[in-house]
C-alpha cells in the first residue's frame, strides 16, 4: 500500500505480543519520511552538536539502517540522547582513536570517550584488510561509546565477504546468575556471514530483550510482558521505569547468564576501561556528562583461509549450503531478510515515531546558529 | 564421607530434576576409583585399540578431567565408542595433523579423521604461544572427531593466563527456527578466562541439554524432563532413543537458535569438511567406520595485548575484578570450582557409573593381545 510522506498512521500493533498502545499515549502513529531524511536529519542533528561531518555520516547510518532493519530500539529513538550526551561532554566530538598497539593481526585502539559508531565502524575498516593479510584480525576498541545496532558492522563484513563477529559491553543491566544486583551488560552480540543471495546477520542482546525495547515501551508508556524484567530490589516488574533503574532476565538462565559473563569478559574484561557496572548509564540524564567507557571487540577472519583442506573457496560454499539448507528444512536464516548497509536507498520509505519525529525536527530547529558547520 | 574402593552406591539423585532412577536400570550405582585408575584404563583401551600412546594419554585426560568435573556425559561413558569407531576406522589410529595454511596467528589443520582431543589438545598448543606473539590466534581443526567437554580446552588456555574461546559442531540435534529437521549440532561453546583465584570456565552446548545428557538417559532406562526434545517427526518426546533420532530443543528459542547457526557458520562453514546434517552420528553403531568430518575452531586472545590504555596488566585485573564482584553480587563464576586440567590428582576419588566401569574393565580384558603396545 503506498503512504503519502507524513500521514501518520497507527501501528499495527506490537512486535512483541505486549498489550495494545494506552488512549493518550505519547507514541502509536507514525509518519512516513524517506532513509535520505532521516540520514540528514540525524547527521544535521549531530554536526550541529559539534560532531564532525564525516563521523555524524557514520553515526546517522548505523541509527537509519536499524530503523530501516525493524529495530526501532537502536534507530532514532536513541538520537536525543546521542545529542545530549555530546553537548553535556560525555561523547566528546573531539575524541581520537588512538593507536595503543598494533601487531598487525591485532589493533587495539583508545576511543577517547566518543560516540561508537564511527569507532567500530572505523575498527571494522581496519579489520577487514588485516583479515585479508593474516586470515584473522582482531580489533579492540577501549573507551567508547553507544555504537547502536552491533549486526549493521557485522553486516559490514559480510558485506566484505569476509566472517564477523562484533561484541561490545554497555551499562549493567543483568544480575549475574543466582545474584540479584546488577553486574552485566545486555551483552550483545552479532555474527555476520557472507553468503551467495546476500548474507546471514544473527544480532542480539543476551537479556530476554534489548533495553532500548524495555526504553521504547516506557516512551510509549506501555506496562511489558510477564518475564522481562526486575525491578532494582531484584522484584518482577512489568513497569519499563522501574526495569530501566532495574535489571533484564538472562536469555535461557543460566546459560545465558554465563554467555553473558563471557560477553562482558571479552569486552569490558579484555579492553576496558569500565567493567559495565561502571559504565555510565545512556538512560540516566544525569550522567550525560561522563563518558561511558564502553569497550568494543571486533574480530574478522578470511573464509578462503580455514577451509580444512586448502579449497580458498570451500568455506564460502559450505556457508551457502547452510544458508540453502536452513531454507530447506523449513527454518529461516537470520537476518537475511535485512538489506546491506550500503545498499540503502536514500529514497526508501520509512515509518517511523511521529512525536519522536516531530521532536527531531524541533530539535534541529531549536540548535544555536553557532554550533552549525 | 571416604568412602572404600569400589563401594557401590547409589547416586543421590538425578542432577537435572528428572524422575528417579526405574528399577532393575542398569545405571545407577557407582563405584570408587581414582582419577589415576581411569587415566590408566581409558589409556590402556586406547592403545589396545591401536592409538599410538601419547595420543591415548591426551585422550584420556580429557575424559577423566570431565568425570572429575562431573560431566558425566563427556566422560567414560563415550569411552566403549571412541574404541568402536577407531577399532572401526572412523577414527584412524595413525591420523596426522597435517598443516594446511600457516600465517603465523592463523593455522588451519587438516585432521584426518582422528580423534577430535588429541587433535584440540594440540590446537591450543599451537594457539597459545601464537597469541602470545601477536595478541591473537585461530587454530582451525579440519576432518577431526568428538573431542569431548571442550571447557578443558578452554581451562587449559586460561591455565596459561591467555583467553580462550573454543567450538565446535557435531552431528545433526537441532532444526533450524521454524524447521522441523535437525540441521545444527547442539553447538558447544566454551571460553576459559584467567584470573587471579584460578579461573572461570564458560561450557555449554546451545541447546536445552546436551546430547550426551541424552545418551545417559538412555543408557539408564529414564524418561526425558519436559520441554528438552522432539522425536524425528518433530514431536515432542520424553523417549531418549526417540529424541537421540530425533532433534533437541535450542536453549531460548529463537535467540538460542540464531547463536547455533552462528556456531556451526564458524565450525562446520569455515572449517568443514562437513556441515553438521552431514556429520556421521556418533551414537549410530552402523556409522562407525565412518569418519565424522567435525571441524574444531581455537581462538585465544593475550590479555596483556589488549587493554585500552596499553596497560599490560589492565586486563587481567578487571577479570579479576569481574570475578570478585559475581560474587559480592551474590552471584557464581562459571566453572570457577572446577579443578585445573593440569593439577588434576591421581589419587583423586571418582564416583564413577558401576556397570560403565565393569564393562570398561571387561573390554580391557578381552583385547587381542596382538593390538597391546
Amino acid at each position: 500500500m503506498p503512504r503519502r510522506r507524513g500521514r501518520p498512521r497507527r501501528r499495527r500493533g506490537p512486535r512483541r505480543g505486549g498489550p495494545p498502545p494506552q488512549p493518550g499515549a505519547r507514541a502509536g502513529a507514525l509518519v512516513d519520511v524517506t532513509a535520505g531524511e532521516a540520514l540528514e536529519l540525524v547527521g544535521g542533528l549531530l554536526v550541529d552538536a559539534g560532531v564532525p561531518r564525516e563521523r555524524a555520516a557514520a553515526v546517522a547510518r548505523v541509527v537509519v539502517v536499524a530503523e530501516a532493519w525493524g529495530i526501532a530500539s537502536h534507530g532514532l529513538q536513541r538520537v536525543p540522547t546521542y545529542v545530549d550526551r555530546t553537548l553535556a561532554g560525555g561523547h566528546p566530538p573531539d575524541a581520537e582513536l588512538v593507536v595503543v598497539r598494533d601487531t598487525g593481526p591485532l589493533l587495539t585502539l583508545d576511543g577517547g570517550g566518543g560516540l561508537g559508531h564511527w569507532q567500530v565502524a572505523h575498527a571494522v575498516a581496519e579489520a577487514v584488510p588485516r583479515a585479508r593479510r593474516y586470515g584473522v584480525a582482531l580489533v579492540a576498541v577501549g573507551d567508547s561509546g553507544h555504537c547502536g545496532a552491533l549486526g549493521v558492522y557485522a553486516a559490514d563484513v559480510a558485506a566484505a565477504g569476509l566472517v564477523g563477529l562484533v561484541l561490545s559491553c554497555g551499562p549493567a543491566a543483568m544480575a549475574p546468575w543466582g545474584g540479584a544486583r546488577p553486574l552485566l551488560s545486555t551483552s550483545p552480540v552479532a555474527g555476520g556471514l557472507p553468503t551467495s543471495g546476500g548474507h546471514a546477520v544473527v544480532d542480539m542482546a543476551l537479556s530476554t530483550v534489548a533495553r532500548g525495547t524495555v526504553a521504547r515501551y516506557a516512551r510509549e508508556g506501555r506496562p511489558l510482558p510477564e518475564g522481562w524484567a526486575l525491578d532494582a530490589q531484584g522484584r518482577p516488574t512489568a513497569d519499563p521505569a522501574a526495569a530501566l533503574h532495574g535489571m533484564l532476565a538472562p536469555l535461557g538462565g543460566a546459560k545465558g547468564s554465563a554467555l553473558a559473563f563471557l560477553v562482558e569478559a571479552l569486552t569490558a574484561g579484555l579492553v576496558g576501561p569500565s567493567l559495565s557496572a561502571d559504565v555510565a548509564d545512556f538512560f540516566d540524564p544525569a550522567a550525560h556528562g561522563r563518558r561511558q567507557g564502553i569497550a568494543h571487540t571486533v574480530l574478522v577472519v578470511d573464509p578462503a583461509a580455514t577451509d580444512g583442506r586448502g579449497d580458498p573457496a570451500g568455506a564460502r560454499r559450505r556457508l551457502d549450503d547452510l544458508a540453502a539448507r536452513t531454507v530447506e528444512a523449513g527454518g529461516r536464516v537470520p537476518g537475511a531478510r535485512r538489506s546491506r548497509p550500503d545498499d540503502l536507498d536514500p529514497a526508501a520509505p520509512l515509518a517511523v515515531d511521529g512525536a519522536l519525529w516531530r521532536e527531531l525536527l524541533a530539535r534541529r530547529g531549536a540548535a544555536p546558529a553557532g554550533r552549525r558547520r
